[in-house]
């Protein structure tokens, strides 16, 4: 893929063990290849030790083509044993949302996707139903919907696996998408899936949160953004916030309450992540904001 | 107990089944007896079927004395089958603190009584070590001290609750007491005692709070404040609340962050408690803010 | 208007000089005619000696049909000199939205009562521009397009007073409406108007708020809903929120920020209004929550 | 000064017109200088073109001492036309603290600084009144009383100017101190001044911010930490929060939440004051948090 515009905005992330030298040796590289760093961020993890960075940078009229900064950038990783990750502007990642019957967080990806607020292309809608057929049609995004029931579970799934490879999808967003995934489906799923809870983890992590937190008096009610993986609602935190009740608010109030809070965070998440904001860390996740 | 002024501020709390009438009759009482109610508030819950209800009142020159219409209230609460309380403003109930070495719950709640924040004498400071005294001193409060190991728990919890008798103390503050009490004494407590829980309930409610919310990469930490039930840390909860951190944070920074939620929590149950805005529901309590 | 259901929501709201006596006679005479209060709220203010009553209630099979019950109300009020408003819950109001260009509370507003978040009919949108007949056609919500410009600003905004006299409008909605309301419309309204404000009053009210607020280096971008006056953004406050920001917020990122705090503080305050639970007080409101 | 132990921390603050290659430059020289690069923020001001970055670092055995190094630094920042500043973690700042009557910013800040969370030494409290004598002594820090009325107000500041210059001082809090400081005083103070304002600027920025807060019903209080220039309160802003209020908080009430609010706002500028994390910009400043 070779790239013929003068300009080019990059996005590189790196992880690897601390040592002296490793911020020196990456912006001198970028620097030597006619790259300007706009923004960089690093964090140096005291309890593991580990380093992670994320540089946003331009590469200037005498830089190399994007292959050849790759392929330079992948040579420099080797000799510095870093893991790394590198991305461009003008290729947004193509994402695919996944839904039941509740449509809220539906409708907050796909407005704020038009109003410039998400730098992706929406693919396609997945669904175990049809209604949210039409939210799909008002923004002319292809809808795929894949009936589920205990019968045909692992059939289903890999239809959605077949699908995101298919539409070569880099994002999957579990926007209220109410089905327990097999740990099966998330090995083999080529792109990594963000959920949204609806709940404040480590809490309430069963059925009917918004009852529960009514019953046992709480004062706030909460959502956390996470990264899917095999073990139920314990994958890595991405965003999480909370909202203010109290014992006036009615389920229904809480439910509302949970709507609104639920949205800001998966969006949220989901911008971090089509930012590349989010380095993988052992366990928990750092995310430049 | 008589009282000679002509005005006095009391404040009614009651609870009850809900029915037609009450309100009607509750208010029409104060108004016969030559009371004005100057602030209201009710709840009727719709899960319980329970009713709450609290009135600050003033009571002008043609009311009854103290006494009367206290006898009076009594009568109408046998008649309505009310669960009440009454209490004046005159009358501030007396606290006793009980801390360990951590002193930033006990500063805080000795200031804000000294910015008249908290209307309550300070009756004492109780402490299993001698590290605080020199705090008490200098708000000129006695200090016991009563240190505590594994061979005389029994014995100091009783010393505890004599001490709580002696100075007829009407609620215990938990400033970061860190002994777990035995059911046997809560039970045997003459006062309600409210803690300060330093985690944001039901979460992490484990030892070293801070280090599972930095691993587990939480994006705030909180602080929860409860009465105190002989199941630990499951008591009602009166207040909570919550600071934003990140990745950023070391768990020096939370625990820093932990100290200041810890003790605009405590203080906020406190002053609630102090001001009988609090009634008691099964379960949870209800909260008039 | 007979109404022939056995069991009637109403509220009740109702405010006046504070003397002894009002909650006792009020609840005294729902209470003789058959209703239940469900929930009551009160606030006797200091400062202006104002009492502000709210109360919900339900009329029960032996109440007096809802003619009578008004009837009754307004002798009631009469004597004890009350300015009051008595709503029913199976009457919602009818709505109408004033937008421009900018859609994201019209959404917001459109797909919160698809969600059933906001008892109300939206019986129409109004722009002075075409774009977002579409938003509206979505919802299936009748559009009208009244263009202005400096020559016919009169015309223009007689058409829109027309307009929500025909449709028998009870509350307009200004989501993002960007023109400037001449005193002679806003005094004609045939209904109360709530407008959202881009930033936190009293703070840069003027143009371009997340420029000056990024140019001040403040630390949150805020929200303000409040009733329109004849006095430009002066009008009571209805609600308020914030959301932290930082140098790192570029103005696009304030703007989106805004858009999020816009919408949610939007939606409280017409939903508020919307369930009766505003009272008008001398230069500000009373908001029952 | 030179330093004998073999790791030093150091924090460097430099900011200079963005432009290729001084990232690499930076980190270049100080790892060719035997320092290891703890933590790095950087940001580069779409707005006005300015680059920030902040390093803290950590010189190990084989790099020079201190002040080879700092000339070393000097001799950079002259090439790269860099604006800089250096300080070292063993070298805790001298603070003086200014207030009046009101004593719960000097109590937390006193109470933060035995806590360990505020790296300084305080060298001294001075104040325009006597009752604040006895809160200094408590934590053993001298207090100078210097009383000011209209006939001596240039003498006492003059006063102030010498006793913070005798005293080294480099960090002066106004700590609720009430009096207006002249431009003169301001120009000629021998260290930066950071002022809590008892109030959300720019919003009521005159007497009785919470009279007025109350009067025009908003549903929050806040407080703004800001540096002290010669055009009052209008210096570059640091840090700011808010607590929500309703109409149902006296003035009383704003004023304790106000309290709490500047106590916060206050420490946390503080802290990032003591710990090099702001750099000056034009208007504002930048805070690497």
């Amino acid at each position: 893929m070779v790239d013929t515009i003068s300009f080019m905005h990059g996005t590189l992330l790196f992880w690897c063990p601390d040592r002296p030298g490793i911020v020196s040796a990456v912006s001198g590289h970028l620097y030597a290849n006619g790259c300007t760093i706009l923004h960089a961020d690093q964090y140096s993890d005291p309890d593991t030790g580990l380093f992670y960075q994320r540089i946003a940078f331009e590469s200037g009229d005498e830089a190399p083509d994007r292959d050849e900064l790759t392929e330079g950038f992948a040579a420099l990783a080797a000799t510095q044993e870093l893991d790394w990750r590198l991305s461009w502007s003008d290729q947004p990642k193509r994402v695919a949302l996944l839904v039941s019957r509740q449509d809220h967080c539906l409708w907050d990806i796909l407005l704020r996707r038009r109003w410039g607020e998400l730098p992706c292309e929406i693919a396609c809608v997945i669904s175990n139903h049809e209604v949210t057929k039409d939210v799909a049609a008002t923004f002319d995004v292809p809808f795929h919907v894949l009936p589920v029931d205990d019968g045909n579970r692992a059939e289903q799934e890999g239809r959605i696996t077949e699908l995101l490879a298919r539409e070569q999808i880099q994002l999957g967003i579990l926007a209220r998408y109410m089905q327990i995934l097999s740990p099966e489906f998330i090995e083999a799923a080529p792109c990594p899936l963000i959920n949204i809870h609806h709940s404040f983890l480590p809490a309430f992590s069963g059925a009917r949160p918004y009852h529960q937190a009514r019953q046992r008096g709480v004062k706030f009610v909460g959502a956390t953004a996470h990264y899917v993986t095999s073990e139920l609602d314990a994958g890595p935190i991405i965003a999480q916030d909370v909202i203010r009740c109290s014992h006036l608010d009615s389920v229904e109030d809480l439910t509302c309450k949970g709507r609104d809070v639920e949205r800001l965070v998966l969006a949220r998440a989901v911008r971090w992540h089509l930012e590349d904001r989010i380095l993988p860390g052992p366990g928990r996740v750092v995310v430049f904001e």
